[in-house]
């Protein structure tokens, strides 16, 4: 789904993009993009289940200015996820696997995990990933 | 209907965006974008209906560098709209509402009504909206 | 203060943002740019008093992967700000004025507080700006 | 002369450059950055002489939502420039040449001329410029 | 086919394009975005015959964190294409021709060509360029 | 040094930031910006020391059509490096370390040696860094 926008302010954006991941997308992201007359845009799209339509047009309408929305469909190829602990010094942490046919092609510590950590024991974040890095291979 | 394009300069596509509107596209648009070996590029998107196809093509194989084009369909949902007439200290502006199901969402100034206003009195452009504003809250 | 970065995830740098606002920074951005060998990189950009510079590169070497911090003075002409208060149907929200000679040039309604009315009382963001600018004029 | 902004829409930026070039300003340009809270906003750029600080800061204050400017004196190598006439079949146009040390580097096609010559003949601009090049060898 | 990324850094965006361009892409291009959480990403997008999205998916799984992949047919209208010889005074170089119905659009240098003769000749690249526009009228 | 360019092509573009990286520049890298007239264009920086301006800017008047060049001087805060072997099951590779008051801030594995490993034994680049940064701990 897309709406191209100019005459928005980036304080709306900012909050809409939170109003939709919280109403269920998947995904929502910003690109920046030249628009007629000089104008600095911003082409806002973002991905959902297909029952998911109708609620997510109901906010762009709302929250944004958009007099018009598209859509296209989109084939989705979704690894499988696993979640594994590792340990490290200062505590469990979670690491997100990517699998596909039986192998593990992705392993990313848990960014909010990370981060909890980091703020409460004072180190910086890049410290924490490392850290997990070293017991599992990222 | 989109273009890659690497190796056209910034002055013909600003051209070539007023050339695709005059011939009725509904909306152009570029967004910067990283090619092969180090190359700043740009996409040029562009929206049209099923029709004018052929005639876009044409005037970006006349217009642009490009030696290929791509397309896909996209639905897209329309808001009605309708204009209302709201008074202000300079005269009249029109503001263009997008309706849904018989709710008013958006209601925006015309720009070129505020931008002759703004230049004949000498006010800035942010002042005549607001002006509007607060007469239909947008 | 500047640092160009083209090793560093995007986590991290959504991490890092936070840290130096926390730390006093007066503003934090972040600008998309080439970088040599076909790799997108970030350009972070920071706007601090001259007493905080130390505290920032310090955050930088910890937080990022630079080897190199680069800095230059600027001039900041910053208008004198002023706090009024509008009341809408929700309560009363703090609009900050910018003024100059005298002049009120800007008011802008307070973001945090307006979020928090349009998810208290489940209204658009938008319609809670809107009904600011009824009564303030922007 | 610098100026970040998140809470203007591309509609007010596209007319605000207008402005600052009838005001005199050597160049006025926008990139987009990624500000804090997730919000996209523009960095506006401008250059002007010195003795235009005054006239290019009052037309900020009063058409961007700005409430702060930023300013730094930098060095400008200025090339010397020429003007050559070419003779093509739609009449002559002029070439702008960029001349350091008695030697020529630039020539470049008066871009409005180009236009005006490929909206009347109905050519496409890119035929105009290949037209001059022909004769002068850029 | 299109791949967010948002904790992958620059260095293996760069390595990973040619490795895919390697393995026959079409074209592969990078776009910035916003993402959550006040992230810096990059929209990977690749252009591939159908056949080969399996091997492109693999090379991504491999080469990438993602943990997912999306992708949508495109219609394409590739320009036929010709090369022509033309004569400059280091030498030959080809001119790629693109045509349509018969008739000639788009005629430009090879980039590899001009960059070798650049290199040997020690002469700038804009130079060589326009010796061969002055032949083929680009 | 910096310089704005709307009528240059972004094969160019890619041309001339490795001869400027030849020629001993710092850094090069490219800003996407909006310029007049529709035009996206695109920022060229570069970083050098004060020696080389002479030359950089030569090689921009030949390479680029830029009639004008600005700069301004930076202080660089440059942390010392420092270069550990880190013994692989591929092989030895180098890893540059920053360090600042005696302290290791950053351990980042060389990329071109990465690359010729990965290259070599047909293993995905990322896995050669997770090698790499289990031993050193990035």
């Amino acid at each position: 789904m897309e709406v191209n926008l100019d005459d928005i302010s980036g304080e709306w954006l900012g909050y809409v993009m939170d109003v939709l991941f919280d109403a269920g997308a998947n995904d929502v992201f910003y690109t920046p993009i030249y628009m007629k007359k000089n104008r600095p845009g911003v082409l806002l799209q973002l991905l959902c289940r297909k029952e998911a339509i109708g609620q997510m047009k109901d906010i762009l309408l709302k929250e944004t200015t958009t007099l018009g929305i598209r859509y296209y469909p989109l084939t989705v190829h979704r690894m499988e996820r696993d979640f594994v602990q590792v340990e490290t010094k200062w505590g469990s942490i979670t690491v997100k696997q990517g699998i596909s046919n039986g192998e593990v092609f992705q392993s990313s510590p848990e960014y909010e995990e990370c981060r909890k950590i980091a703020e409460k024991h004072k180190v910086p974040l890049k410290k924490v990933y490392e850290e997990v890095w070293k017991h599992v291979g990222k």
